[in-house]
């Protein structure tokens, strides 16, 4: 699957596909809803769908003025994408990667995305999967997908592994998108997110997930129990068919150090998708007694390559997404990012079943998922005079709100220089995340409002809230949310 | 109105007062729906409802083991407490102060309270209101209300004025709870809000508030556009009946050197109520068109006088609640404080018909209402085993969920010592205040749910949400919140 696919007529489809959409009316009536609909984004109505309206020419968008200098396309393309040991980077991004498939403006993609927690309980979360199983694949003499991270393929630094675990998620992708460049802004609309059932006869028809409070969590220095210094799993159980919306805890054990097929030990967690041994840890079933957690389905990494530095750990988000951590991030949202490089490159992974704002304890409910997304293009010729103009951001779209990002250091590779990626670790606070999330909400309403520095701020004050995203991604994270009912009164 | 009123048939009341609530079936059928209903608050049934239950004896409260140990009222009060020059306290907490009324356990108390900033816009906000008047008086002779703040009266230390504006909410209090002691905890449920009609006949049947993006903002060093520096007001409309759910912006102003009727000149906001003359400031009308602020009613300031000072500055929010910022507490919320002092001494101010998660200016939209409260007495000794057990900071309920709320110094009075009141506002941040709300949510969860310390972090994570309470209050306040419907399911 590391091919091109620039023939929209030879791509490869996995299961689930939903096929070509072909021609003005069929294409019309395959398309979700959300996609045939862009006047319902009154609030961005101008700028922000002349590129929407480009890719949507045949579909019944409103004819706005970019519109008729564009070419009208009168078919567009749902593409498949696996989760294999082919098709996934595991703890970074690049854009040195060959990309999965490309796709035009316009375009459906479903990605399947693994998490890479699954081996806290292979029984569960990997067993009879085969594209789970040939990621995840460990003997002593060969990995399914041998670099994990960004750190040198010898593991001369820290001996863990190769890619040394600088960087932990399974990334599928990249997914490039055809004649994109850097200084565009890349549309990308969630229109579906679905939990991975367990492949394992055993537990048919049921899904799961793993939380790991592990030792970059928030709490972890600061645990009042004994033993201290104590790294916890608890396993969830999801429903797979998403006919409920909670999860409940199955049980949870102490991670104890677990010998990896290399022969490496593995004290703490310190490398990722390194088996648990079960004939080790102790199982202790029952926590979390009558407790639901409710579900927020979303991808706590997606992203566009970086142009900074040739590999980036995955760990810490920045000016072109990555790990966001942020929940909202599922069914029905649009996320619009600055490309940084030709073809933007787009990669999903670290899916969530649920996470709270702050994933205090390192981690969400890690949970294997399948999306489909629809991208569109947005070239940077198209963005003067609209509210994607300098986008320099991830910006979030939901029905109701929109959300800005703060980021500790907003582009810490550029910020913090040839060290970056190990110093942004240790130079994060909240405190500079909120001053981020202010400086973005005050250009968002500026630019996309109109608003004077007076207006923006007075309204910030009395209603924007600002919010903790993670505290655990090395470059720490914090939201502010605006909600559109605000616009658009006529009094 | 500064004497005691132990004898509930000698209580004054100003106009609005229910009156007395008498006799068993009476009070029943005048006491309000959530007062009547405690087992609708099943998730803390068993302990805390025990004082409740005390309180709500002769009124359908269930059956539980503490009950049958105390006394049974048969009488309810409810007090109504003006806002005057007599029944108020400017700028401080004080466990010194006379209280205006006591009150007994269940009873029912009504609190106008008046916002600190109606001298922006005399004409909208105090002209024709007497209580409003009283307060505000200032001539070049007297003040209606001498000591603003918790500095030194002769104003040796600024020249600003008498308290130095060290501390600027007007409060209107303090209530005394009969046979409340130190230890115990003080339950204030919030039955209704209302705000304050604008006086003035020119605006009959309006309201009025002031947002000030002043010095101590977040954003006042980051200021973009020119002349940097600057201190903005935005007077907002606020729908007096309460029908209409959200508030608009009528005009703002810069702030210009002011000089009050002491003759001391104010160039900055640094004193609390000082007349803004129109004459001498630039009214732009007009902004922020078009939008609709959401209107979240609810006050600032509600808390019980600290014990550590004989005076506290009004502004840093501490162990005993004050100025809380959390647009949350509002009706059909409710409290829960440590007592510190005898009496307790319940205060409240500062009141908000808006601000978001943040209140990242300065203020809110600061708006006078007024606020109907029933108080509980929960006493110590019948607190042991329930979750109300050692809790040493403010709680928060509301209908769906529970919130603490974390400190950047969760008792900055005895953490910082003696300069603990000028030290605070150089020592805090949004990380400590994180790390204060992560403790408390622990404890809760661990205390009222008899989680382990594995499964109260495994939770936090997954299913809490740590959102900005303000930066803007000296000791800088974050939040957590979990939903009430987590808990208590049967599988």
């Amino acid at each position: 699957m590391r091919d091109h696919y620039d023939d929209q007529d030879h791509h490869e489809c996995g299961r689930g596909c939903a096929g070509h959409v072909r021609g003005g009316e069929t294409a019309a009536a395959s398309v979700p809803e959300a996609a045939r609909d862009p006047a319902r984004r009154g609030f961005l109505r101008g700028g922000m769908l002349a590129g929407a309206s480009a890719a949507l020419g045949g579909l019944g968008a409103p004819s706005l003025s970019h519109a008729a200098t564009t070419m009208k396309r009168s078919t567009l393309s749902h593409y498949h994408v696996p989760a294999t040991d082919r098709t996934v980077h595991w703890g970074y991004f690049s854009k040195r990667l060959q990309p999965v498939v490309e796709v035009e403006s316009g375009d459906f993609v479903t990605i399947e995305t693994l998490t890479h927690h699954a081996n806290d309980d292979a029984e569960r979360m990997i067993r009879g999967d085969p594209g789970a199983e040939s990621v995840y694949y460990w003997d002593r003499h060969r990995k399914g997908v041998d670099r994990r991270g960004a750190g040198p393929m010898d593991a001369s630094l820290f001996g863990r592994g190769a890619g040394e675990g600088l960087g932990v998620h399974i990334c599928t992708g990249p997914v490039a998108v055809k004649d994109a460049e850097p200084g565009d802004v890349l549309e990308v609309r969630i229109l579906d997110v679905k939990p991975r059932p367990c492949a394992n006869p055993e537990f048919a028809g049921r899904a799961f997930g793993s939380n790991a409070a592990a030792w970059w969590g928030f709490h972890y220095k600061d645990q009042i129990e004994e033993p201290k210094g104590r790294e916890v799993i608890t396993i969830y159980e999801v429903d797979a068919a998403g006919e409920r919306n909670w999860a409940r805890a199955l049980y949870n054990f102490r991670w104890t150090p677990q010998t990896d097929p290399y022969g490496v030990t593995h004290k703490i967690i310190d490398y990722p998708g390194v088996p648990v041994d079960h004939g080790t840890i102790q199982e202790n079933w029952g926590v979390l007694r009558n407790i639901r957690v409710p579900i927020r389905p979303h991808f706590g990494v997606m992203g566009l390559a970086p142009a900074e530095a040739d590999i980036v750990d995955s760990i810490p988000p920045s000016y072109t997404g990555g790990n966001m951590d942020d929940w909202r991030i599922g069914k029905g949202a649009t996320m619009y990012y600055p490309v940084a490089v030709k073809g933007a490159l787009l990669s999903v992974g670290d899916p969530h079943a649920s996470q709270g704002d702050s994933e205090l304890c390192g981690t969400a409910i890690e949970c294997s998922l399948t999306g489909t997304f629809q991208v569109i293009l947005h070239r940077k010729e198209s963005l003067g005079g609209t509210p994607l103009e300098n986008l320099a951001y991830p910006l979030l779209e939901t029905q109701d709100e929109f959300v800005v990002h703060g980021f500790s250091f907003p582009n810490y590779l550029a910020d913090l220089g040839p060290k970056a990626q190990s110093e942004i670790y240790s130079k994060s606070s909240t405190d500079l995340a909120l001053r981020d999330a202010f400086r973005k909400m005050r250009h968002f309403l500026m630019t996309t409002q109109g608003l004077t520095e007076d207006e923006a701020v007075s309204l910030m004050s009395v209603a924007v809230d600002f919010g903790v995203t993670q505290v655990v991604d090395g470059n720490w994270g914090m939201h502010a949310i605006v909600k559109k009912s605000i616009f658009g009164a006529d009094d």
